[in-house]
């Protein structure tokens, strides 16, 4: 069928709106009707060609909410109708992965995903005979899209597609992170570092859970206000500190982060985050993804002495089982997602998007489909 | 009273045994005499001057058993006659550090200790009315020491001083990364690099635990004999491994260590122990203290895949809780001792202890007092 896609053709170059051509799904495959779509950091990342796994042409787009139209043979947990939330990680409950109750990185699809491709090894997106890349299992810049059946969250279907594909990737990202991967507890002190669309969810997810001190850290004064609406409780801007950045933070926290979250991708501000925690028992979560080949550091001692690292995915999320509760969660009102979508444009504008976050303009923008 | 302790005069020189003056216990103190003491690497490392921390003249030694011989006022958790380890990592059971629940690291005496002296500012160790320095708050190279009650842990009274005298470091420390730092669960593979003292008793802590492989990583093949003795089921050389050891051994465990152990103290060997381990798991302890100023580092990417890197200190182990344990499963024959001290002699002979140290002749030395 004809469906009308924004057509990643090559690095650095805008999208082009196009007539692609979809076929439809094959088993254990779904039909979704994409009908809003987030767009993100990452489709930035890939689309500007410092993405070493980037593949071209592509349709882009992974932060999508929509209806499945159809489903392929053997397809059980979702039928035609039913509204979903596309899954760059999905959750076949039956790999290794899923199975081991320890991790959400599913490795079901994984080799096929990468490459671009369905399952099956083929793609069911082209134009003009020529073939076009799956993206991060997805491909959600689109008005019709083609998924594994383990790729899809049924959710709630009076959940507004505009706002909830934003649970597709930053808002899960972010808040899974506090749930799933360090696990604050109530009366916690947080530190988070980087008050972008993640460092907000984190913020959030901390006051959801009962945080105490929550602490948000930004060169950026503008975004004190809504970090604080959001439940930042207190602001450091690293350039009017004197001294050293992480001494400070161990003294407002009187003696350090329990948790410390790095939502930025800069390997210096990793080590701050580290460091930063409390002895005995401060856990830093890295959710920021750092350029190609950077390494972090520290001395060993701040491991020795209590601290742990570690990372979050996806906010370490089983995206079938925990993205509709965070669907119900933003429907109850325990989340806020309206503040973060600061723009709503048809898929026509979308290369607007990609200019508005370059210029740091928007916290995320959504495109829809008529 | 007289004493007989081997004082450490200077750095880089061998002890020199003296009879030396000890004052009795103060409130809130024990006085122990001490029947044996281990001599570990943390002593050389003091004695050799690269401590930055090393103080000196001292009485070094933290490895110890022995008998309660006084207590002083207020002191209601042990009395004359109990059996005693020192423990340089006190429980004082209401710090804040104890009393998170979260680590060992009870800071109750941590400023006194660091600066060789007892809570109250002052040493009990003193020849010629030259102040003498404690060490580790144990002090254990002399036939008697002063120690604050929250320092020592009662054990039963048939344990043999000569093998539980262990348990006050090197034991625990391997065992109790294991059980209580990483929490190995059965069936769970794992990795040990540096197959010492430490090593070992990591080793004989997986067995105990139910692990399934546990894979010994050395320079020196003459260690395998004693590893498998103690339940390592792989030994890996590096020297005979072609290519990278990182992909060899996520290959041998199929996917990755569940858990590994970096027990040697070098920071390059703390990354490969980090990298070996499995993908959306794999937890990371580095054991091993590593020289002065020196970095780890990794690529983010690592831990955003769910790999955890995480340190232990006296094994996390809370003295007074922990230690009594552990001599419970030496008496029980969970745990082996007997093979691991090579070397037992008169405190007279204690520098013979470090040359075989030095030498890599013993596993562990441990000195005796008539």
């Amino acid at each position: 069928m004809k469906v009308k896609a924004a057509v990643a053709y090559e690095s650095g170059k805008p999208l082009s709106i196009e007539t692609v051509e979809l076929e439809g799904p094959s088993a254990g495959e779904v039909m979704v009707e994409i009908k809003a779509s987030g767009v993100c950091h990452t489709d930035a990342y890939t689309l500007s060609g410092k993405d070493p796994e980037g593949l071209f042409p592509a349709i882009l787009g992974h932060e999508g909410a929509g209806i499945v139209v159809e489903v392929g043979e053997g397809v059980t947990s979702v039928k035609p109708g039913d509204h979903v939330i596309p899954l760059y990680t999905p959750e076949c409950r039956s790999c290794e992965y899923c199975l081991s109750l320890k991790t959400n990185l599913c490795q079901a699809i994984r080799t096929t995903q990468g490459r671009g491709v369905m399952p099956d090894g083929t793609s069911r997106f082209s134009i003009d005979n020529q073939m076009l890349h799956h993206y991060m299992g997805t491909s959600t810049f689109s008005n019709y899209t083609v998924l594994p059946e383990i790729a899809v969250a049924k959710i709630r279907e009076d959940a507004p597609f505009d706002k909830v594909c934003y649970i597709g990737c930053g808002v899960t990202t972010g808040v899974g992170a506090v749930i799933n991967t360090a696990k604050v507890e109530p009366g916690a002190n947080v530190v988070v570092f980087g008050l972008g669309g993640i460092g907000l969810n984190v913020i959030q997810a901390a006051r959801m859970v009962g945080a105490n001190m929550i602490v948000g850290v930004d060169l950026n004064p503008n975004k004190k206000a809504l970090a604080e609406k959001f439940g930042m409780t207190h602001f450091v801007n690293p350039k009017e500190v004197e001294g050293d950045l992480v001494p400070y933070l161990v003294d407002l926290t009187k003696g350090g982060a329990d948790y410390s979250f790095e939502c930025i991708g800069n390997v210096n501000i990793m080590r701050q985050a580290l460091e930063c925690c409390h002895k005995g028992w401060g856990v830093s979560v890295i959710i920021g993804v750092a350029g190609a080949g950077q390494e972090i550091s520290t001395r060993p001692f701040q491991l020795v002495t209590g601290r742990v690292w570690k990372g979050s995915a996806f906010g370490g999320a089983r995206g079938r089982t925990d993205v509709p509760k965070i669907v119900d969660w933003y429907m109850q009102g325990k989340i806020n997602i309206d503040d973060l979508i600061t723009h709503v444009m048809p898929i026509e504008q979308i290369n607007d998007a990609f200019e508005l976050m370059h210029k740091g303009e928007s916290i995320r923008s959504v495109v829809t489909f008529n």
